[in-house]
């Protein structure tokens, strides 16, 4: 930072995943100085970004050291420990979002109690650490449930939908076994999953996204539509006040993803996430400003960017990871099938089902598009031709 | 890349300037790995850049050193000399721009030659070498006349308007005293410049970006609208076609920029730069495929992204240096007038008339979006309030 003569601030993100790999993407251009705490090298982030610690992105020592070194400290991923995060804002420094804040995100029954009290459309529910509460709540919300590790889940990972008893007891006792502490939701009849984003400041500005469908498919987010077709102007506003709600009520500083169920009557709140988000890598390609810009402004408290779209249709597809690891020679084909479609890969290594990247396209007819970001996907992932 | 299980390309670019770190930001989501020549920490591209080889990059060794590190090089500038990318090809390397192609664009004497050739239209010019050929060239064409250095010029360097014998004089006993050589050109009366840039890839596929019209001042490129307003579409493709056939016919692989002057009667060639150019900053805002990963795309011989523009009109105006170094503080003001603004820095330390950055807008009507655009970038030099 002596090399500049202007004071740049330094934002440190623990975690050097895909989301830390975009946010230093959005950091060149607005000239912060962007850091990241990896586990490894070959971590998605720590591939292409210029400043890395090299550490424990959980653990107590290596966040102080990293603390120490920025301004702002911000998460690529929620799974720091409460108490880590209590040494490291006891020690100065400025966590965004703060742990205040970010314990919602981290524990749902937190997040299920707190929204009850804010009256936000939620789902029946119960903390429970019997097979006898989850009985009793079955029969009163009716079968089947939906059983939940209070945290350390994503990506459908902690979460279990038990038809019966006896399916809700074999996912106890391991819960059980683990330590887990558990709870039980009701199953919401869904039309279809939402989700919209807001970027909230310390100063309190916020800016919503539109509001947008996700397909979601064995817990992983697969596609996203924004926006979401055909949604009632009314239910996207209302759906975009409750998110600002909640990231006011939960000072949320940074980017807050609510996902969310559509109902008949209309939405639900399924989960929060404190950063950005897959239902907003649309961005990117999509908005005037990416949540990756965005949550950069938000957690230094800088004026928030426009988040409007930039065309009337922007269609995600993730590209996961198949049975066959070259990639690269089959992206070439789908460069040349589609030259409007953008890719975007993590340097990630090719697991079968891991998210290795993403892809968008743009466009009027929403329905074309997702058919070619699916063909791209599937293509990428190597199961079609 | 030992750490990856697929054979993504390395692309080594020679130079650390601006040009460079935006081309590592196109690189991220393609995933290719991306490397610099640069002489300091401090340069632009390796304040950001994961992956840096410190050097002389206009210098063999480091030439050579950095080459053997790479797949691909390419540039930043066109600065090396032609004697040392003979050498860094006879090694081995794969260049791209090859130095074939490139003296054009480092060489204007051999441009100006090879587009007579080619009947591309051009200024009359002159290879001079006593100001008695400046005097009979300008007794021939008219006064002003326009001398130039046959090479090592960029952004209004290496170029100058002489009134009369007296003037030439003076340039031309400089440019003797240190052995520059020099052409003279008649000074088209122009009705407005113009840039066309299209890329080339070494299977032979082209794409042609929109005419854009460049604002300069000074010999710098300040402003520039995309597409060019009230351009004859008529026009607008032949400019597209002339660059296509320079593109091919010098060899260029990757981006290349023609400059043109707008005359009564069609354009007239200014100037040529084989890499992506300051007329194409645009891009990354406002095309669905930026300059830069279409100049990565182009060198590594992949299929071509789309060149469309995703607005109506992207007007991008630079940021120049002023007086007062102190840049972000007025930034977050530019950010909070104009949350649809976008704004690039270059990480570069600020003096008095140095590109330091670049803004662009989107929308409608030009002459609304070149007053915003110009707006911020003199609030950001210090000029407005």
């Amino acid at each position: 930072m002596s090399e500049r003569n202007r004071p740049v601030p330094r934002v440190g993100m623990v975690g050097g995943g895909q989301l830390a790999r975009m946010t230093h993407q959005a950091a060149i251009p607005l000239d912060i100085d962007f850091r990241v705490l990896a586990g490894s090298t070959s971590d998605s982030a720590a591939l292409v970004c210029g400043d890395v610690q090299l550490g424990d992105d959980r653990g107590l020592a290596d966040l102080l050291t990293f603390a120490k070194s920025c301004d702002i400290v911000t998460f690529d991923h929620e799974h720091v420990p409460e108490p880590v995060l209590r040494e490291v804002e006891a020690a100065g420094a400025v966590v965004r979002p703060s742990r205040d804040a970010l314990r919602y995100a981290q524990d749902k029954v937190r997040m299920r109690t707190r929204a009850a009290e804010l009256s936000a459309p939620s789902p029946r529910w119960r903390a429970v650490t019997s097979i006898g509460h989850v009985e009793s709540f079955g029969a009163e919300v009716g079968w089947p449930v939906v059983l939940k590790a209070a945290s350390g889940g994503y990506d459908g990972k902690g979460v279990w939908m038990a038809d019966s008893v006896e399916q809700a007891r074999t996912v106890l006792d391991r819960a059980v076994a683990t330590e887990t502490p558990m709870m039980v939701e009701e199953r919401v009849a869904f039309r279809r999953e939402l989700a919209v984003q807001v970027a909230r400041s310390p100063y309190g500005q916020v800016a919503a996204y539109p509001v947008v469908e996700t397909v979601q498919s064995g817990g992983i987010c697969h596609e996203v539509i924004a926006p979401a077709p055909g949604l009632d102007e009314e239910r996207a506003t209302h759906a975009q006040q409750l998110a600002i709600e909640l990231a006011h009520a939960l000072g949320v500083t940074g980017m807050l993803a609510v996902e969310l169920f559509e109902t008949g009557d209309g939405v639900v709140v399924n989960e929060l996430a404190m950063r950005p988000h897959n239902s907003g890598h649309w961005t990117i390609d999509g908005a005037r400003t990416s949540q990756f810009e965005q949550h950069l402004r938000a957690v230094l408290d800088l004026p928030l960017g426009s988040p409007r779209a930039t065309a009337p249709y922007t269609v995600m597809a993730n590209v996961l990871g198949g049975e066959d690891p070259g990639v690269f020679d089959r992206y070439v084909h789908v460069m040349a099938r589609d030259p409007e479609l953008k890719t975007h890969f993590y340097g990630k290594q090719v697991r079968p089902g891991r998210k290795i990247g993403h892809v968008t396209v743009q466009g009027d007819d929403h329905n074309e598009l997702l058919e070619r970001a699916r063909t791209a996907a599937a293509y990428l992932k190597g199961d079609a031709k």
